[in-house]
């Protein structure tokens, strides 16, 4: 699933879905599903309720490739699981955000500026001997990085709220969209419910 | 799998195995698989240098019955999500744990005692309306308890090297013993070098 | 602070206060205080907004004496600390819980109950060399036990906020209002704040 | 405290010491503190053996100044709390890093590409009106940002434990460095003990 000018975001691997909530959910009270109608009515009541420890029974792991100030908002999320490129080891690869927004000359200085960046970093490694982890520092803030993220339906739940707000940034508000429509494939009803009850409201 | 007199543990889903953790591993060199023993290897390091959020991508969720004095050592664990039977709402089932050891007329000692607090609590509920949360405060701490545990490789690890050891009660260390045989079933080679790096070590 | 039949609480020890909280939010916009009254409309602010970073920069150690099946709620709380007196190595004190309601020879019962449960419980150690750790499984779930709880006052609203509704049970309802009256002490401000906006509202 | 060209590392507040964490550790056993020495022995023991929750009662606030590739590094130690300044909301100051070693015409190339980099970020603000959370794009990974980290001990200690190692980069041993020396005069026994156990095993 693309995003921004170069990113993407693709969900890897998941387990448990809306039956696994549903499970744990009803262990509490030693009960078993009736039908379909009362199972949605039990997601909506444990996201109203924030009764949240049955979401953790859903898990997803997504690939991610956004800018690296994308990324430093992503990894604030502390419950969750991060593995990203370290430019202590891997080249940096000539990959920048650019904004949608930008056209004319200033699109030209944009691009301009990124890869006089690059240009530098790669004159600092391969000619200077810089180590890869210091000459890291001249790269522009907007860099593209890679990484996976396993993360829990509860906590998933919570960046969803959190990184759809109107108050926050665009640019981590089209992954966060972007991450709502992969996870309503494989979970419809908790994160349907989540939708209605949590993301409308908070608009 | 059958635990102590009348306990079990269960496997019930799981996500990612020994491939997920050396993708997440190598997503930090960006670097690729090269052969069987090279993964082996560097699963091995990982274990050894406490890199461990690669393991973060194995996620495990259990289904399991233990009398109410071992779920409180393993709740202890807060890396992890647990969903348990509430007394607050379910009626407490008749049962309880029995030391092996046990026998003659101590043991017709220990089950008198479970059976009469057991009749005791049916006549405070049936009887005297006393509601079911406050009632249980006449059970024996020894009663089944059950509930599902999710939790992911890394945390299950620090799980297994404290609950294994020589110096954890035993109660508790022969479901950690079952669970150990589950997970190397999913995972042979992360668990696998994990008993021989860290639980050979440390015993 | 007495709680129950024979419970306690007491704040040990804590660090901040409103003013670090202040700081803390006030870091991210690099601004200054101006008045006590635009203080407290940011402290309004974070709570409704549920930015709850800045509150983690208070935190408190609670000293606390609760029947178990109490202390078996409040470790659900995972983002906190807890060590608490262990039966493993600890032998039980004769001392467990009597709701207040009992009266008349329900009470006596209960009282007898409890007494022949320890009674048990001594002769299993004394007499029959049964472990401690085995033993404990024929006391019941009423006794009292003790811990030291550290929690930041992010996770401690938290708390406050699922333990304070009317739905919560009455024995560990207590403590939370006994814990809400000591934090205003110290943060009179955001713990004030946090019962107008989060606790009227969800009552 | 200072650290590196132009960063630093101040500890702001603290809760607790040797004492709070002797104090917790004790509660498991019931027990009471004879005399300096066994104090000694017992945080030593609690190290080695890897009992981490008491070292939980003692709590950290520091106030860092570091490059954000360092505040990147420090980010993935996810217990513990950040509140750090956001290039959403504030302009960046003309603060950048620069490695001790170089010298001459690469220091000049250096200082020319961050203070061009700085320029076009300025431009960009002031002349066309891009946003500050857009504009921060260009900004170099080696500016200087300011962030509170409240952290407990246990916590701490696995930074510093992983941050000191010699694999670790350069930039962040010296801050892990600095802050060792800070806390070693709150708490001098665990973070002592830490020292003697940990570091000196692990190098």
């Amino acid at each position: 699933m693309k995003v921004l000018n170069n990113g993407s975001v693709v969900l890897l691997e998941h387990m448990g879905g809306d039956q696994a909530v549903i499970r744990n959910a009803r262990r509490c009270w030693r009960s078993e599903s009736k039908s379909e109608n009362a199972d949605r009515q039990l997601l909506r009541h444990l996201i109203k309720a924030e009764h949240k420890t049955p979401f953790e029974a859903m898990v997803f792991t997504f690939d991610v490739k956004a800018p690296l100030f994308v990324a430093r908002q992503w990894f604030r999320h502390r419950m969750g699981s991060f593995n990203e490129e370290s430019l202590r080891y891997c080249i940096a690869l000539r990959d920048y955000y650019i904004p949608e927004a930008l056209e004319g000359e200033l699109l030209e200085a944009w691009k301009k500026h990124n890869e006089e960046s690059f240009d530098f970093y790669d004159e600092l490694v391969s000619k200077h001997k810089i180590p890869k982890e210091q000459a890291r520092s001249v790269l522009p803030i907007g860099i593209y990085t890679n990484f996976y993220w396993t993360v829990n339906g509860s906590s998933l739940m919570n960046f969803l709220d959190l990184r759809l707000d109107r108050g926050a940034q665009y640019e981590i508000r089209v992954y966060a969209q972007a991450i709502l429509e992969l996870v309503k494939e494989v979970a419809p009803v908790s994160f349907g419910e989540f939708e209605r009850e949590v993301l409308n409201i908070s608009e």
